[in-house]
């Protein structure tokens, strides 16, 4: 097996803590919140739903930032709290500020010495560069669902990128903790790294918390992937 | 006036000297050829008409690796060169090794300290990253003509690239060396820096050798946009 020429990352729960942060900015937000984890979970519970229109066609592709507000004023009304526009969407922008786990930064660092790095995120370019920006994370390109305007587990999200990076499938190994977003990656043809992040979803996450394929790279962090790839 | 917040650069002629480049990978690839340079110059004339079909509309999108392989097979067969379709591939990669000035890589990075930075060049993403990796330069993401899917100087360039950082035009500057760019930036609203680059078609360049308007700034290099935005 050749080695591959671009590593591609998923970026929330993979690279970065979102619970944690949008916890965080949710507290700040609504500081009257008995429990801005329950209300992170239940943002975060309609990523997916809110994306399914898009992939199934029966909606334009939109960027991830408008399906977050969207998913917000939902969660919002659920808790019967007003809030004016500006301040959802100040709070909406928690999403461009996520901080990244311990070791994202320095194995990113270590993996662009000797591969293109690149988010392979649903998140959109302007939240992906902020992000970058705040946390330092020194992408190569901000690639993802925007650019190809095709949001994970669609093929197209894969395979686009592919060909906007000149590579063949196999050139690029998709990095992420999710056991489907490898899955599909894989049936695109992509190599894959799983790295566990059992605490994505809190104390009591109960999926992804191990491996369930022979993915070509299972490790506990990204540095530990630099170090399995020779970085 | 307010700072802007993101610079997005030219970057054939502004960011790397795409003649002194270009002609070596010519020299190199076509070691009997007398004079390079005027190889070089012919296959950059061929730029601004291939793009024009996309820009009329009469041709649907394609990247500039596309369209450079075109124009490099126009001007071989001007010439009576006959070169094998990998040696052609391995020629027109040329523009993905293009070499920085002296001054682009250091006012960049102290420029990115400040504010976002990205090329909004007509060249396409791997074109763009190639360059980067290879030359160094510290983008924060790699914006311009494919992930909008339109040329420059066409309003839509500028206009979906302000769009998809999420900025008005008036929070982008347009860095260029050619008067014509910063001219279609600002129709679209954009401020503008312009970087004279005297040299960038040979030493008897006649064209862009002073700004031609009353551009935002107007400077020697791009330390010294750096230093008069105070980085």
């Amino acid at each position: 097996m050749t080695a591959p020429k671009a590593l591609l990352f998923d970026v929330f729960g993979t690279v970065v803590d979102w619970r944690t942060s949008v916890a965080a900015a949710v507290s700040s937000a609504l500081p009257e919140l008995q429990d801005p984890y329950s209300f992170a979970d239940r943002w975060r519970s309609l990523y997916q739903p809110s994306m399914e229109e898009v992939r199934s066609g029966s909606r334009e592709f939109v960027r991830l930032d408008e399906l977050h507000r969207e998913s917000l004023r939902t969660v919002l009304s659920e808790q019967d709290i007003e809030l004016p526009d500006a301040a959802v969407d100040d709070l909406n922008l928690a999403w461009h500020r996520l901080d990244p786990w311990p070791d994202s930064v320095d194995g990113i660092t270590r993996l662009k010495e000797h591969f293109v790095v690149a988010p392979l995120s649903n998140g959109n370019i302007s939240l992906l560069l902020d992000m970058a920006k705040n946390a330092g994370i020194p992408w190569d390109a901000i690639l993802g669902a925007e650019p190809v305007r095709a949001y994970k587990p669609t093929p197209d999200a894969y395979l686009r990128t592919a060909d906007i990076l000149g590579l063949r499938p196999d050139e690029c190994m998709m990095v992420a903790a999710h056991n489907s977003d490898l899955d599909a990656a894989r049936n695109c043809g992509f190599r894959t790294a799983f790295v566990c992040r059992p605490s994505e979803h809190g104390p009591q996450q109960n999926s992804d918390v191990r491996p369930e394929s022979d993915w070509s790279y299972s490790v506990e962090s990204i540095t530990e992937l630099a170090t399995a790839l020779n970085c």
